[in-house]
């Protein structure tokens, strides 16, 4: 197996296809399952890609849809696939939500139906949660369930509550992610969408905003991060949402071939990615590798 | 007070308004819920006007939208509200949804979401209750929800199931009703719509059916047990669903000021019904009552 140290890498790329638009960009969004690892296994020499990125000279971000992790949760987890990272990497949809809501209104009300990691990224952002749906300016929704799909025992009455702060108290309603179901060992689980789908069923009403991706809002922050415009980064994942949401806000888009939907999948949605790789080292291997 | 004795109330029904199509009505089919009580406490006089259709040679059946408890439940109801009924007398949607489901595929493999009572109306038709959904032909919903609004303990998996069986196992999608939410004490609570909304989001899929107001099924259901055709009865009902429900199958409908509803409020959604009273008893009183 060949080393390819960046400069080689890049003077390959050049050489290769001049012009080349991964060169030009400087920043690279992420995307976690199924592009670094699928569940707890990481995809291979993804920690190497990202190393050798890095010692480039470009800036890396990952942002996840998860709604039921923190950034102290992901961190252990990508300790645990062997790539360093701060909580300043990290753009997850629970961190994100809580960002746009404490943005939108500093210390706000909040009234949340989800897992711990929300709440805890909730609270870090200076954000006032109430179990009192009548006292709520917001309602914030992640997923409820746990990861054999059972409603967390305190999220028991929280769609009940999530409803009276909506109906009776005219809070906002703002959703992590629009994720509607994944795959687990014995068959799929609901995702976020489950709750989405409760509420605006039994109210006429969508969320007035979703954070996770495909919308924009995850996006711009992991961009805000960065401190780069959107045409000097690139979006690295696995799904259709990825792909979407680099191009609505105008990025290169790079589909890996190494998560849950295929390439052909991909294109029949009428997706067209800038580039599409087996995985993220062969985004930086050049022939022969 | 005047008594009315059956003949009388004909008799000047007949006086006042030749012709009165209420006269023609063989059977009255009643909501329950607003028209013969507010919960546990009954409207006024309500036992009385059902008493005097009887006496008068009319056929009375009820319905309702409760997708929680079973015929025998209400049974003992109506026993403290003093209308005396048997179970034939009584077509509510856990009933009506598991005759609809034993007609349609007798002994039936279903997977439910919901209460007790819907459980025992699916046993009584013979249909055979599966907890593993990749077994399920049906999935079944009602509402998971207790009277406090939170998920009861024993369904807090079957969201979960309800989807892996519509997903996994291609069942049929049959709802008990549409109601999506109730007012309480403490504030509104989710209705069976929760869980509509949460597995049409999920699966971006409507239920095969609903059996529930305004469904014609629950309806057709109570007319077969009537025995009589829709033009021979009258819905009496104080909701919209009433309504839109008699109209549909070409019955009399009558609305009663009773309940939920205000007639201002039906009126405005364009919904015209033959009859309005302010309640059961007013509609079997002459002048002067």
């Amino acid at each position: 197996m060949v080393i390819y140290p960046d400069e080689r890498t890049i003077e390959v790329l050049k050489a290769q296809s001049p012009g080349h638009p991964l060169l030009r960009c400087q920043g690279f969004i992420f995307d976690v399952d199924g592009v670094l690892c699928r569940g707890e296994d990481p995809i291979p020499r993804a920690p190497e890609a990202i190393e050798r990125l890095r010692r480039g000279g470009k800036k890396v971000i990952f942002i996840s849809n998860n709604s039921t992790k923190s950034r102290e949760d992901y961190i252990a987890k990508f300790e645990r696939l062997g790539i360093p990272v701060v909580a300043d990497d990290l753009v997850l949809s629970t961190y994100a939500t809580a960002q746009y809501v404490a943005k939108e209104r500093p210390g706000a009300r909040v009234y949340m139906v989800g897992a711990p990691g929300l709440r805890q990224e909730l609270a870090l952002a200076g954000l006032s949660l109430v179990e009192d749906p009548f006292q709520a300016e917001y309602v914030v929704v992640g997923s409820p369930f746990d990861g054999t799909g059972r409603i967390r025992e305190d999220n028991a009455h929280r769609i009940t509550g999530a409803l009276r702060a909506l109906y009776h108290a005219g809070a906002k309603f703002v959703a992590t992610n629009p994720d509607r179901i994944f795959p687990a060992k014995d068959g799929v689980i609901p995702g976020t969408g489950a709750v989405i789908g409760a509420l605006s069923y039994m109210l006429d009403r969508e969320p007035d905003a979703v954070i996770g991706k495909p919308s924009e809002h995850i996006v711009r922050i992991a961009l805000s991060r960065l401190g780069l415009a959107p045409e000097e980064c690139a979006i690295v994942g696995d799904m259709d949402t990825d792909m979407l949401a680099g191009k609505r806000m105008g990025m290169t888009t790079v589909f890996v071939r190494s998560g849950a939907m295929t390439e052909e999948k991909l294109r029949s949605l009428g997706i067209e990615p800038d580039f599409a790789f087996d995985s993220v080292i062969e985004m930086l291997k050049a022939e022969g590798g």
